[in-house]
C-alpha cells in the first residue's frame, strides 16, 4: 500500500495542513523536490509533506501533534548541509519542516552587542542586518547566501573565522527551541555569564534536530573592524605555517581573523579553472597562507601589525615570499583563491572529501601520515589540501587519478576514508570538524567512537525524545 | 542508631578506605573538618568519611561502590566555592570525595596553545605551569591560591577575564569524567572543532558534581601579552559607563580584557578599612571604572590604546577623571581596590549578597531599579554595588544600616533576595551570573526557573546519575 492510499494517514496529513494552512503544506512532488533532495544528490528522499510553518505556535502545534501520532518530523533550514542531517528517508512517512518563513529580525541591541533572530533568516540577512546596527557577526560560510541561522547553529557551523570568534556555539547567548512534545523552552537571554543549572543550550546547538527545533536565537554582535589586512604568503612546509601561525598569534592574539592553509595542489587547480584566479606571487610555492589581521584602532594598526609579522618571518627564513593586498579587490581576489576549491576540484573528477580536525600543532604530521595513507589506497590519487590551520581543521580532499576512470575511484570510498580517518583517530583527532554527523558519518561514528559517549548521547537522545519522533537516522 | 554503630555501613566504609588507603580515607572529625565546612561556616556538614584518592582508576573504583550500594558522593575541590555545592549534608552518610591530591600537570603542548592538567591543580599553580611554557591561562579569582581546576570547571567560574577571554567553559577544550557507574569518559580532546555529536563536555562543566567528576580536562593557553595597561576613571552615572564600555571595545575588541564598575560606597569602604588602599583620583565620583587593555603587539600599542580611548572619552565630556597606572605596582593597587571590595564590606556589619547578571546594556536600569527595591525593604541599607560590568555581571550586595543590629538586618535575607532577584527577572537576568546554584540558590531555582528547563535538567539527572548518588541536594 502507498502512502496516498492509505486513507488514516491521509487524514493525518490534513490535520498537519490544517495548521500552517493549505499553501504552506507542499504535498506536490514538483514543489517538494527541493526539500527532499541537496546539491550532490546524495540522500535523496520521499518526504511525506513539507510544512512550513509561519510562527513558533505553529511549529509547537505540529511537533505536538508529531508526537502524539508518533509522525517523525525532519527539521530543514537552508538545505545547504553536506553530510544528509536534513533529508527525510525514502519511507515517505517523514514530514520535512521548512523554518524558511520564520525570518524575522526580532531585535537588535547594538549597547548590549546582541541580535535576536529566528532560524529561518540567511545568514547573509543576518550580515546585512548587523551591518546596518553599525555592528558585526563574524559566523562566515561559502553558502551564507542560502544557509539560514538555525541551522548554522543546529551544525554547530565554523569557517574562516573561528579562529578569532569561534563557531556557531560561542557566538550564541540564548536559543528558543520547541521541544517534541511542542513545548516551547524560551532560553532566549542575552547574558554573557548565567551559572543557573545544566548548559541545555549548548546540547540543542549541533544537535542536528534530533533533540528538538531551534525557532530563534540570540547571538553576539562585534564591533566593526576598522583596519582588515590580507596576505597571501608562501611557504615550504607546513611546520613552517605553524611556526608562522604562532608567531601571528603571539603578535596579534584575536586581531588574527584568518589563518588558512593552502596546498599547492588547489591553488594550481584554481589557476587552470577559474578564468579570473591570479596567483598574488611571482613563483610556485609548495605550500601557501591566507592571513588575515584586522584591528578595532585603525587601518594603520592592521597594516603596521601583518607587516611586522611578515617582516620578522621573512628575516627568520620562515616564509618564502608574501603578497599584501593593497585594496579590497585585492583581498577578495587573494580570499577567492581560497574559497573557491572546492568549486575548482569538480573539474578534476570524482573526489574522496575530509572533515577533520587534529590538534594544531599535528597539522604537519597528519598532512605526512595521511598523504602516506591516500598513496598506499591508490598511488595516483591527488591529494588538494586546504583549511583552516588556526583551528587545527584541513578540507583533506582526495581527488581521483587524473585522467582516471570516476566510477573506479569512487569505489575506493571506503578504504580511503577509513585509512584518513585511522591518522586522524591516532592523532586523537576529529573526524567530523565542523560538518556534522548526519547520515553521512553516523555508523563511522557508532563503530569508533568510546562507547560511554555514545551511550550518554543515548541517553540524552531518549530523555528529551522518548517518541523518536525527532530527526531519526541523523547523528545517532 | 548512630553511623558508628551500624556495623554494616562500617564495614562498607571499610570497602571505601580499602580502595585509597587508611592514610587517604579520614574518619577522625578533626582530620575532616577543613572538609565538612566553609569559610562563613555556612551549610556545616557531617561527613562519614573524606576520601582522598591519588588517581582517576581511584576514582573510578570509588564511583562503582558507590553505585553498587548507593552512597552517596560529595565531590570537593579546594572548597572556596561560595554557594554549599561541594559541603555534605549533615546526615553522617555522605562521602566527601576530595580531588586535591588529583594535582599533575599531565603535558603543556606550546605550539597547539593546550595544558591538559588533573582536577586537583590549583588555579595558582595553572598560572605557574603556563607561564614556565611562556603562555597565559586568562581564569583569574580571588581565590586562586586555593581554588581548584576541576571546581573551576565545574561551577564555570568567571572572573575579571571573561570580557575578553570567556569563562571556564570557553577556556575548556577536553574533558576526563569518571560517571556515577565508576565507567571513565575519555574526552580529552585538543580539538577547536570537533562536531561529532552532542556536546557532552559543557553539561559536565558548571553541573556542580551532579552528574559525574572531572578528573582531568584540556585547556587553552594563549600568548602572553606584550603590553597592559590599568586605568582608574571617575564618572557620573552607569550610563557613563555603558558608554566608555562601547567605546572600548570598539577601539579595542578583545584587548579589552578588564571593565568593572565600582561604585563610590565600595571605594569608601576600601579607603575606611584597608590601610594601603589609596584612591588614584584626586576628586570623589559617584563611579569608578577599572578598565584594563592589553596587547600582543607591544607596551606602547596598549599605552597608545588606552590613552586614545580615554582621550576621546574625556573630550566627549563621558567621564570626569582618569589615571593610567605608570607601573606595575600602581596598576596592582588599581586592582586591589577592586579586588578588596568584599574584605572591606566585612568591617560594615551583615551583608546580603546578590551574583547576577543582566543585558549589558540593562546595567544602568537594574542599578537604579534595584536601589529602589533594596529601599523598599530597609530604607538605611547600604547597596555596595561593583562588578563585571563588561559581562553584566555585578556582585550587588547590601551591607546592613550603619550601626545598626546585624541580627535585625539578617532578617531581612528573604525578603532582600527576592526584591534583587525580582528585578533581574524583570530585565531577563540570571540570579547566579557566576558562582553556581549549589545549596544556596537551588530552592530558588525550582521556583523560579522555567517549568520545562528544570524538567529537562531533572531528565538529564536521570539519564546520568539514575541511583541518585552524585552530589544530590544541589542545583536541582
Amino acid at each position: 500500500m502507498t502512502v496516498s492510499d492509505d486513507p488514516s494517514f491521509n487524514a493525518l496529513l490534513e490535520r498537519f495542513a490544517a495548521i500552517v494552512g493549505d499553501r504552506h503544506a507542499l504535498r506536490d512532488s514538483a514543489d517538494m523536490a527541493p526539500f527532499v533532495s541537496e546539491r550532490r544528490g546524495l540522500w535523496p528522499g520521499v518526504a511525506a509533506m513539507v510544512l512550513r510553518p509561519g510562527s513558533v505556535d505553529e511549529v509547537s502545534r505540529i511537533l505536538k501533534l508529531a508526537s502524539e501520532t508518533g509522525t517523525v518530523i525532519v527539521p530543514q533550514g537552508g538545505n545547504t548541509g553536506l553530510v544528509g542531517g536534513g533529508m527525510p528517508d525514502r519511507s515517505g512517512r517523514q514530514i520535512v519542516l521548512s523554518l524558511s518563513r520564520l525570518d524575522r529580525v526580532r531585535e537588535i541591541d547594538p549597547l548590549s552587542n546582541t541580535i535576536t533572530v529566528e532560524a529561518g533568516l540567511t545568514l547573509q540577512a543576518l550580515h546585512e542586518a548587523a551591518d546596518g546596527a553599525d555592528r558585526y557577526f563574524p559566523l562566515s560560510l561559502a553558502s551564507q547566501g542560502s544557509c539560514q541561522i538555525g541551522g548554522n547553529l543546529s551544525t554547530n557551523a565554523g569557517g574562516t573565522a573561528v579562529l578569532a570568534y569561534g563557531n556557531a556555539r560561542e557566538l550564541c547567548l540564548g536559543v528558543e527551541v520547541v521541544l517534541p512534545t511542542g513545548e516551547v523552552l524560551d532560553d532566549l537571554r542575552k547574558l554573557k555569564k548565567d551559572n543557573t543549572g545544566y548548559d541545555l543550550k549548548n546540547l540543542f546547538i549541533g544537535a542536528e534536530g534530533t533533540l528538538g527545533v531551534i525557532t530563534a536565537m540570540v547571538l553576539k554582535l562585534l564591533p566593526k573592524p576598522r583596519g582588515r589586512e590580507v596576505a597571501f604568503v608562501g611557504l615550504d612546509s607546513p611546520s613552517a605555517a605553524l611556526d608562522l601561525l604562532n608567531r601571528a598569534l603571539d603578535r596579534a592574539g584575536t586581531g588574527l581573523t584568518g589563518f588558512e592553509l593552502i596546498g599547492r595542489r588547489p591553488v594550481e587547480f584554481m589557476l587552470k579553472h577559474v578564468p579570473d584566479a591570479i596567483s598574488p606571487l611571482a613563483g610556485d610555492w609548495p605550500w601557501y597562507v591566507l592571513m588575515e589581521i584586522s584591528s578595532g584602532r585603525s587601518a594603520e594598526d592592521a597594516r603596521e601589525s601583518i607587516e611586522e609579522i611578515l617582516g620578522e618571518a621573512l628575516e627568520a627564513g620562515l616564509i618564502g615570499d608574501a603578497a599584501i593586498a593593497e585594496n579590497l579587490t585585492h583581498a577578495d581576489a587573494f580570499w577567492k583563491l581560497r574559497e573557491g576549491v572546492s568549486e575548482a576540484q569538480r573539474y578534476e573528477g570524482f573526489s574522496i572529501k575530509h572533515d577533520i580536525s587534529v590538534p594544531v600543532a599535528s597539522i604537519p604530521v597528519f598532512i605526512e601520515r595521511a598523504g602516506e595513507a591516500v598513496a598506499s589506497v591508490c598511488k595516483d590519487a591527488r591529494v588538494v589540501c586546504f583549511g583552516h590551520m588556526g583551528d587545527g581543521n584541513l578540507h583533506y580532499n582526495i581527488s581521483q587519478p587524473a585522467g582516471g576512470d570516476p566510477e573506479e575511484f569512487k569505489a575506493l570510498y571506503r578504504p580511503m576514508n577509513k585509512s584518513v580517518h585511522d591518522v586522524v583517530r591516532a592523532l586523537n583527532g576529529s573526524i567530523s570538524a565542523e560538518h556534522g554527523i548526519g547520515q553521512l558519518k553516523r555508523d563511522e561514528l557508532a563503530a569508533t567512537a568510546p562507547p560511554i559517549a555514545l551511550d550518554l548521547m543515548r541517553r540524552i537522545k531518549a530523555a528529551f525524545d522518548p517518541a523518536g519522533i525527532m530527526n531519526p537516522g541523523k547523528v545517532i
